[in-house]
């Protein structure tokens, strides 16, 4: 399969949007996409130009490789669904969170082919940043992924199963965490009726730092300095909100290093 | 004191430090320094041109502005020391946790300085970029803090007492806790033998994406999209971690929007 190998995605959400449109862009045609919701997945076969189906069983004969880019908790069923219908492919998913062996009872070829980025609609994806996770239960098929990878992106890193898991709880803390945590100053800002830009420059600020030094070392604030008398002033005018007093406490606790305060 | 106030500043921490530099180098010298640590007081000094002393009661005799940049645990107790010695002075504080009104009683003229921005000593601050916030109690001040504001930096906002507050507790997320989830990351996979620069792309797009649209309307993630399977399997994961587990199920839930899971 080092050229034009046929590419079926299954699945039509933000993660098979981008990786079949990015495919494409980089001469690996899709040839077709499959999915559960009509309307998506005719939009991204149409996007590629890939015919579709919203029924695993409608599935090609003989793909070269089929991409379950579908969510983490509908893979083992699509996988059951799928293994009597390509028993030659090598079958990858994209998820952070599945180990590869979810796929292994499946298919004698199987992989991981995992782009360690959040994926929104809204925004093109800076391929040549994304690092790219792969594993694969052969040596050949570990080598296309890892050209394949390098094709699209640039950044490829050989990741076990067990590295993924604890990359991808790393990930929830880095992206998801980080993320609810400007959503509630967003909030917080909202209700006094101050323009959540105000933020932004340490928000900015934030995230340079952890890029150029180990974000445990720069850890500033009230906690890392152990001002209690701001902690507990911060808790008590947080009385209208318990979930996000608990949150202070918690967090304020473990950059602490302290939880009676 | 349109022109050339003196300035004395009281504290020698990493705000005393970048805004006295930034006020001398913007032609308003600063001409005193107060602190109680004799080495950093001196270096601050020398570095501004200013005299220097560790007790309080040897101010100079009437400045124009008096800024104290101590911690906010420190400032009623300066306040209170300092209050016989400069009737006077229009006394300001740096703090964004701190009421103004902790200075009301021993001041005629008092009011806050606030930059809002996490400084340190390694990195030199983007001026044009930090919002400052101002507040005082006579209109001529307010008038001069905005002003001097304007000079040393760019943008400027007049915030009272409780909005302040409350914009201090959403920094707090902001920086504070968005960096010590970049901690936790970073922990987790120096565990597992995994460069943390395979999460700085996810990161710069986290913040990136936090910039452009509301963070709350961005959210993705396991728990932003309810995959209760994925986020057993983290609680699983981070057994051996309980202080992680609790926040990842804290927060978890926090954006589930449910608890029970």
């Amino acid at each position: 399969m080092e050229k034009s190998p046929v590419i079926v995605i299954v699945g039509a959400g933000r993660v098979a949007w981008h990786l079949g449109r990015r495919l494409k862009g980089k001469g690996l045609p899709v040839t077709q996409v499959i999915s559960r919701t009509e309307e998506r997945t005719e939009e991204l076969a149409t996007s590629v130009g890939a015919v579709w189906s919203t029924s695993l069983p409608e599935i090609i004969p003989n793909p070269d490789w089929v991409l379950l880019a579908v969510k983490d908790d509908a893979l083992s069923e699509v996988a059951e669904k799928l293994g009597s219908y390509v028993p030659e492919a090598l079958v990858t998913h994209t998820s952070g969170g599945t180990a590869g062996s979810v796929l292994s009872p499946f298919f004698r070829r199987s992989g991981v082919f995992y782009p360690l980025q959040s994926f929104s609609f809204e925004h093109t994806p800076v391929w040549s940043k994304i690092p790219f996770c792969v594993d694969a239960s052969t040596p050949d098929d570990l080598l296309f992924l890892k050209k394949t990878a390098k094709r699209i992106g640039n950044l490829v890193y050989h990741v076990n199963d067990e590295q993924r898991a604890r990359l991808h709880i790393a990930a929830v803390f880095a992206n998801n965490f980080a993320n609810h945590c400007f959503a509630v100053a967003e909030k917080i800002l909202d209700e006094q009726d101050l323009p959540f830009e105000m933020l932004h420059p340490l928000m900015e600020e934030t995230v340079a730092k952890a890029l150029q030094e180990s974000p445990a070392r720069m850890q500033t604030g009230p906690a890392a300095r152990g001002d209690v008398e701001t902690m507990r002033k911060h808790i008590h005018l947080l009385d209208a909100y318990p979930d996000l007093q608990k949150m202070y406490k918690l967090i304020s606790s473990n950059i602490f290093g302290n939880e009676n305060w």
